[in-house]
This record gives structure tokens, sequence and C-alpha cells, in this order.
């Protein structure tokens, strides 16, 4: 698998909090790169409504997911509330051996997972803004109790903890900055000395 | 030395091949990033037409500079055809301690002194147009010798080996593209986990 990255495509993984505005940002960055895989992942879970079968998931059923666990045929997966989400490798191992960048989004688990076994992966985790600035704006506002205050600061500071183990961290305080941040990061890890 | 490098700030090195035109890209940079503190080499040689003390270089007599080496007082410095260039730490340190990023244009061994005093500093090596395409260049205008030919082959191949070194490799074969692949490169970098 590892030599399918070679100096001309890139495997790219973004995670990132919930609500940061994951899903803008790789729409807005597909625009750019039209030449780029965005990965589709794999679940078990009923799709919701509006949802389309191999845009939003490829939706299947428990056994053929496990069956598929069992062949090795995942990137990674993960259980969540009793459904299977997961990432099939013969995709991106396909756009990858075709010389496309692919780009997926998953959560930070599962992005270590990749990272173990593509160590030239690249790990991008997006920020809301700063604890300190979430702090004074939950206080100003008010309207939230302290406990609810403490409990969303823990969540952060938690996501800012799991961001130190990616390559890079984007704080998503302005849309446009922070699609350009990426745009420079794919430019720049392509000039990269392999 | 090493902590004056942050989540704020980055020293970024260039070097390149002969007229592949790093001075014309370095000054196209540093209007983009306006706070950005370029280095001036310090240097024996006398001034030639033009050259301004303090913009172009520092000139200074091999006594004080062989004084200044005896101090450790330089990052980096070499003797070439007779005279002495080194890159003054002072400066530098200041800037950095400023929170300013920091840039210096020198040689590749330079390049790699930095390297070992700072690892955190950012090594990009600009290289002309592929060898590849020189070959067939110089091939189909045939005005230079075989000899000739073969001398500036080995030259560039020579160069790019060295650039191997270096953290990032950039062709500067349109100077609007490769601007914009430094720019992306500082922005990138300043977007890295520490």
């Amino acid at each position: 698998m590892e030599n399918l990255i070679n100096e001309n495509n890139r495997l790219i993984v973004i995670s990132g909090s919930s609500g940061v505005g994951k899903g803008t940002l790789l729409s807005l960055l597909m625009k750019k790169f039209s030449d780029m895989y965005l990965s589709v992942s794999v679940t078990t879970r009923a799709p919701r409504g509006g949802e389309i079968h191999g845009v939003d998931y490829f939706f299947t059923s428990k056994e053929n997911f496990k069956n598929l666990i069992d062949k090795d045929e995942f990137l990674e997966w993960s259980e969540f509330a009793g459904n299977y989400y997961g990432t099939y490798a013969t995709a991106i191992k396909q756009a990858l051996s075709d010389g496309k960048d692919v780009i997926l989004e998953i959560d930070a688990k599962g992005a270590m997972q990749i990272k173990e076994k593509m160590p030239q992966a690249i790990l991008i985790f997006i920020l809301p803004p700063s604890v300190e600035e979430l702090q004074s704006r939950l206080f100003k506002r008010s309207t939230e109790s302290e406990e609810e205050i403490q409990r969303r600061l823990n969540i952060v500071k938690d996501e800012m903890k799991t961001a130190e183990d990616f390559d890079y961290q984007l704080v998503n305080d302005n849309l446009d900055e922070t699609l350009a941040k990426l745009e420079s990061i794919i430019t720049a890890e392509k000039c990269q000395t392999t």
C-alpha cells in the first residue's frame, strides 16, 4: 500500500470538532482540486432523508460489513451507537494508483488507524476558535449554565489534545482563510522532498 | 536558540541553482509577507557597483570577520574565492524573538549548517526546469559543445542530489507558480503541529 503514494499524489485525512464546518470546507476544496478523489465511507446505519447511496455513504448490511472486516477490506473502521462505519480500501488504492490525490473525512480514531497503515498520509484537524475565545463568548452570553459551559470547554480541550497528534491544525474562525490554508497545505505537501 | 522558533514564527532558508531566479522570488515574496525579516549576509569582499551596505550585504574587514567567527557570532559562514561570507546570528535572533518570520538566501552548505544548529528551520531548494527538459533544450539549440552540455547537466544533477537534503524542492519553470508555492509552504508550515 505504501508505494501507492509517490511524489505526485497524497492521501489527505480531515478530522475535526463536530459542527466545525468540515463538510462545507470539503465541498469547496473539491471544487478547487477537481481531480481529487473524495472517499465515501461505508456504513450499516439506515440512510437519512436526502442521503444518497454512493454520495453521502455506501449503505450496506451488518452481515456484509462484518464480512468485509474479515477480509481486511477496510483501511479503518469503527462501531458507533450500534452501527459500523468504515473506509473501504479498494477504491482508495485504485485512485492512488491512478495518480490521484485522495481525501477523506473521518473521526480522529480512524485518522490514527490510517496513519498507522500509511505513515505518509497527511492528517489535518479542524478546530473551532480557541478555548479562550470560546470561554469568553460563553461567559458573555451566559445563557448556558456553568456546568454546560464547563462541559463544552472540556470537549474542546480534549479536541485540542487530539489535534496535537495530527500533522496540521487549523482553527476555523474564517471559512475563506481556512480554505486557503487547506489549499496551501496540499500545495506545499506536493513540494516536499519525499 | 531553539526556543526562539515557536508556533508563530519560522526561519526559512532558500538555496538554489545559480541564476534560477532566487533574488526575484525573494523580493516578490517580501512584498506578500511584509512583516518578514530578510537576513542580510556579512561579507569581506568589496562592494560591487550599486551594492548598498546593509541592503545587499554588510561589508566588513577580514580582521573583523575572523573576530566574529572566534566569538561564535555566525549561524553559518564559509570562505569562497578568498573572501568570507556569513550569517550574523544576533539580528536573526532579535527578529525571531520579536515574533517575526525570518528568511535568508544562502548556499546549500550554509543551509545545512543552519539546519544542524536549528532543526526547525525550513529548507527550500529552487531548481531549474528538469534535467530532461534542459537536456532536450540544450541539444536542440546545439550552440554548446557536447562537453559543455555534459558539464551543465552534471551541475544540475549534483544540485538535484543536493536538493534531496532540503525539506522542499521547487522547480522554477514559472515564476508566478513558484511564488505561489513558496507562499503555500510558508502558510502551511504555520499550520503544522509543532
